[in-house]
């Protein structure tokens, strides 16, 4: 047998499971990310989409619906959309955080403009609205909208939280909850919603994608300090260079003695940083033991998101999802 | 009496015989603007929604739904997310032109940032979608959706439009189309709909708004060059500065010789303008007759709105709504 489950990643495994699912939304979100009156669109949204990013939370999506025995077509609509909501904040993410690399690739802002990437994100944005209205479900359209305003308001909430060194574990959730697992989330309910399920089993997959989610940042802001961030086309650092509250940096200065307050108020509130700084900050980050408490953060979401699956029928598609808790966190293992 | 008819603006005339109706969206969008989790949020939006803009699009969609006989309440929801799309395309708007003025106060993005205004103009167009949801229609949000989307390909279409000589006269009615009437056809036709009337009736009022807003938009580009515009807190010449392509400027390349040709070529394709250049081009456009026959292009569109009206019943509102149209041109009457 060439694949041998025990070496697929389990994102690998859903999307083999979900194949002919995956064919539809891809054509689907190809056909809909063009537009006949301006070309600017699709050369743009190609550059990004075509990446080759996981479509992980389309899979969500289509393996929700699967798993609670949804029959129609109704969720490749539901899982174009999810990518695309996905791919409109990548946009105007790169342009809030004028980044200059996504996916190992220069961003958009940087081979176009700012400006083609706010009016690409926001065509994307409508054009997601469009395929949910043809999904036909005011509930899902619901649950998207709101979804979509947690996204922007964690973005916000970072904007003003970051270099401010007074920022709490509550406010990192809250961040943590719009700008990743409130997407994850919706996009695990609306599958199950659509399939016409009990509300128990709605809420099993919502809690399931938002711990996904949860989990998913924590790993990545570990993994910024940690050294192992190059597998996702992170550079270890940024997060230290941005200036970012993340939750190593808050749990560091939480237990900051005086020396090291001075040196966090210096290099992150205001930001005069100095060669030999990084080393400094992940020497305190080992001493205080933030890093390793970080990642058991992360492990702690990991069970709670299989746990969450515990309401839901025996079948490939929840061990696969369960997996993928586990894959989540493999990466700091 | 106190308000003489002949003296009042047509859309002071429609606030006042809808107050009722205006006060509750009023208190929809100061209640769906907060954020409790982003305090930036309502500080950026207030800014702009407190500037007193006339909420003429809000304005159609209650006047349509009553005008249409409605009884109900789900216009106000729909007026208030009409006018958050609107106000999430001026702030994404504002940072593309990099405008440093609106409404004659300071833009967002230079009090703020860009990013505070690509963010929270995310924020109020998830937020719109929410509203509409309420509304419980799908149609209305599909009509939404699809103006949604129009914008945005109208502002790339503009923006890979700009400072290209070639640009047509069927690439500017695009444009327009996206930027400005998109969304006044979709908020008269959003009220129709919610209103339950025959297809004619809503194709009737889709029209009119359709017409209006391009009535609008062309007097808007007359005004920039006629000299008229503070009256609109726009500074004449902005468009000429900006090297747009607008309709008087589209028909001056058209009629023009090799002389005006090597100017306009000069000034909007390679953006050299030396002082005396905008005087020159308002004598190249007054003696090709441009400013006229764009003047004419406006008047004709006033009529198309006010004819698109005979399918609808007699009513206060009508008149109101047909007076509006002459009112728009009336600027440059």
């Amino acid at each position: 047998m060439l694949l041998d489950t025990a070496v697929t990643a389990p994102h690998d495994r859903l999307a083999q499971w979900l194949a002919d699912d995956m064919a539809s939304v891809n054509a689907l979100i190809r056909e809909r990310m063009a537009s006949e009156n301006a070309p600017r669109i699709p050369e743009v949204t190609a550059h990004l989409i075509e990446a080759g990013g996981k479509r992980l939370r389309p899979l969500l999506t289509v393996a929700s619906a699967r798993l609670c025995g949804y029959e129609g077509t109704a969720h490749h609509a539901l899982a174009a959309a999810v990518e695309f909501i996905h791919t409109a904040t990548l946009l105007h993410d790169d342009v809030v955080d004028e980044s200059r690399q996504r996916r190992g690739r220069p961003t958009a802002n940087l081979l176009w403009d700012n400006k083609s990437s706010v009016l690409v994100g926001d065509y994307l944005f409508a054009r997601s609205f469009q395929l949910m209205v043809e999904s036909g479900s005011l509930q899902v359209l619901g649950i998207l909208s709101n979804a979509s305003a947690t996204i922007t308001e964690g973005e916000v909430l970072q904007l003003t939280a970051a270099q401010n060194l007074a920022t709490t574990e509550a406010t990192y959730m809250k961040v943590v909850r719009g700008k990743t697992a409130a997407l994850f989330a919706a996009a695990s309910e609306a599958g199950a919603v659509i399939a016409g399920v009990s509300d128990r089993q709605v809420a099993a997959l919502r809690d399931y994608g938002d711990a996904l989610g949860i989990c998913f940042q924590i790993v990545d802001d570990y993994l910024d300090y940690a050294g192992l961030g190059s597998a996702m086309g992170k550079n270890t650092g940024d997060d230290f260079r941005e200036r970012k509250l993340t939750l190593p940096v808050i749990r560091a200065i939480a237990a900051a003695d005086s020396e090291e307050r001075a040196f966090w108020e210096r290099v992150i509130a205001r930001g005069r940083q100095e060669p030999g700084d990084l080393e400094r900050a992940m020497d305190i980050l080992g001493r205080r033991g933030t890093l390793e408490s970080t990642r058991a953060t992360a492990l702690d979401w990991s069970s709670r998101a299989r746990a969450a699956l515990a309401d839901l029928p025996e079948h490939p598609l929840r061990d696969m999802l369960a997996d993928l808790s586990d894959y989540v966190v493999a990466r700091v293992s």
